[in-house]
């Protein structure tokens, strides 16, 4: 069993059960979550951006993964806000700092990103990729998780104009099989895709 | 728009929202059906079998294809097999009985099959198998969809073992594209397994 | 066995080792084949196009099941085109014509369409489809088969513009289970996204 | 731009180009590598085995990650083994011991294992799983691959029966984007179940 007061393993994958939720519907889910922070590619001490955290679950892992590094969790939903603070609290993670607004103004004030993870733009995908391109440090890395066709198609465009490197994009399409009765039935998830990218720079 | 009273195409299809449903939380979804009824392949005057029919959206896709063959429906849940009456005078359809109960004990009686559809088998589908092919006419084929481990592996065992040829397996993972709001959002469904194969024989 | 000399069957889904193919590497496989006709919804005498056509396989199950219709394939690339007719005549079809050329301009001297299906569009889904409008008769359907991001965006924008009714988009993932050895493996497809919709008028 | 000779990130996801595979068919590809390690979950210290390691992928970067653990490669295919070898040294990885054997038989001698990861089990997963059991510590964990239809039914009754607890089983079905000309084009990789579960204990 899992004491979430001490999360105390070294891979991502929080199981979502374990976060606070509240009536908050959306979240992202494990598997999706693990691959975003895995194709981000954190380092110990990155400084990351979680645009549009919703209920913080990537923000939190990836704070409890960058040990010595530093999270902005972006989210401009107040409630949804407000749940951050409480995951932040239910697994200790001191080096996450919450942004109440929305990107790309938000994001203004920050210091320059190493990671960049757009989970949510609002419709706004191209502002906040341009946003998010003025922000980040040479070699740092870029991803959208989309789950509308709108998103996919911005995004795929703006990282072929915004000059990145290592362009990588996957769709992740996970079936879940759950106990029901007997048997072990399979569930679908909505599937996501992740666009990737880098920075080019010395 | 679709007239519902006359379902004027000779390729399955029929929208979900088209049939009755009621209460009953579950349905072959059309994408699904569609590649069942496409894999079990039908003709013009074949007897068909839907054993586990649920509110019968096969069954009655199965009846209006197959005009001049006789489609039988069993369903052991009383307020489903109500809704298969229902959906049945909704599309005009009158060569489809009903057959309330279980199989195998519910095949008893049945003149021999041309096709075999196996959506339900309440988790007996070994036993389901064998009395499905006692009934199967030769070059009769039977399709079991799988919507579980535990089905899945059965059947796929059991088709082995009852020398049935041209055995083909595959799943069918759909996405639906729903609008929400502005954008068209990406919908997973449950994945279903069909296994297909049909029976030796002059 | 399936005697390919009389596909029998009223249902789509001719098994893709059952159509010549020569060294043409692409086709159109079974289960997309299938659900393009089933969400494209064929009549007895519909009026069809096949654009990009490729070897065939879609043209000819539409031709062998509308049988009182006319199927239209067409086809720039001459050996395709070839393969075409070496398949029409293999399956017995004389209700579809080859149109060596390509879309939209190849369209020009046809009959209005009761049904089009965009399998290939050259990367210009856009011209393809208003010149499909343009020859698509009230009350029918057009389908674009989008195997890149760049057609999927395209055709989700398209279809909405042209102010089609019953737009339908869904992603279709195929996993085929293989023999290998002693072990069925999993084997994914290529996903396919089907967008269709329905012209207005009475 | 990677620079292989040190992967600097804390997170799993070395892409597959980066390993040395000579003539060798097949590796766990980078999506499923790394949910793969995010679900067995290791520790900074972590004893790991990866059974049917193949060329070692998931071997090396469990080394990378579990910095002061061990990870044991069992592989018995010799010109696979010495490919484990390359990669090991092309990252720099000195905590990996290659065990050329097979499981269970090649397991006897090895210190009890915090996590097992069992890629291949060359059609024995029970016994291979049996073997995992014996060797697995309290709280430990142990995961298992399946790509085929026979491992996945095996490894979900047996883990079943093997009392573990925490099971958790999904597939992952990864669409890759690749660029064909001017376009982005879908391209399916193979599914692959991941069955994992965690030893009782004090």
């Amino acid at each position: 069993m899992v004491d979430i007061n001490k999360w105390e393993f070294i891979t991502p994958g929080i199981p979502d059960i374990y976060f606070a939720q509240d009536n908050n519907p959306n979240m992202t889910k494990e598997e999706v979550r693990c691959l975003t922070l895995c194709k981000v590619r954190l380092k110990i001490d990155s400084v990351v951006y979680d645009i549009g955290a919703g209920i913080g679950t990537i923000a939190i892992e990836a704070a409890l993964l960058a040990k010595e590094g530093l999270v902005f969790a972006v989210e401009k939903n107040p409630p949804a806000a407000a749940i951050i603070l409480k995951n932040a609290k239910k697994f200790g993670v001191n080096n996450l700092r919450l942004i109440r607004g929305e990107a790309p103004e938000a994001l203004a004030e920050l210091p320059l990103a190493d990671r960049i993870i757009i989970g949510g733009s609002g419709g706004r995908v191209k502002e906040v990729l341009s946003a998010a391109q003025a922000k980040l440090k040479p070699q740092g890395r870029v991803i959208v998780n989309a789950i509308t066709v709108e998103t996919l198609a911005t995004a795929v465009k703006q990282f072929a104009a915004m000059g990145l490197d290592e362009v990588n994009t996957c769709c992740l399409n996970i079936t879940r099989v759950k106990q029901a009765g007997r048997a072990k039935i399979f569930k679908g998830m909505n599937p996501v895709f992740l666009i990737v990218g880098e920075s080019r720079g010395k």
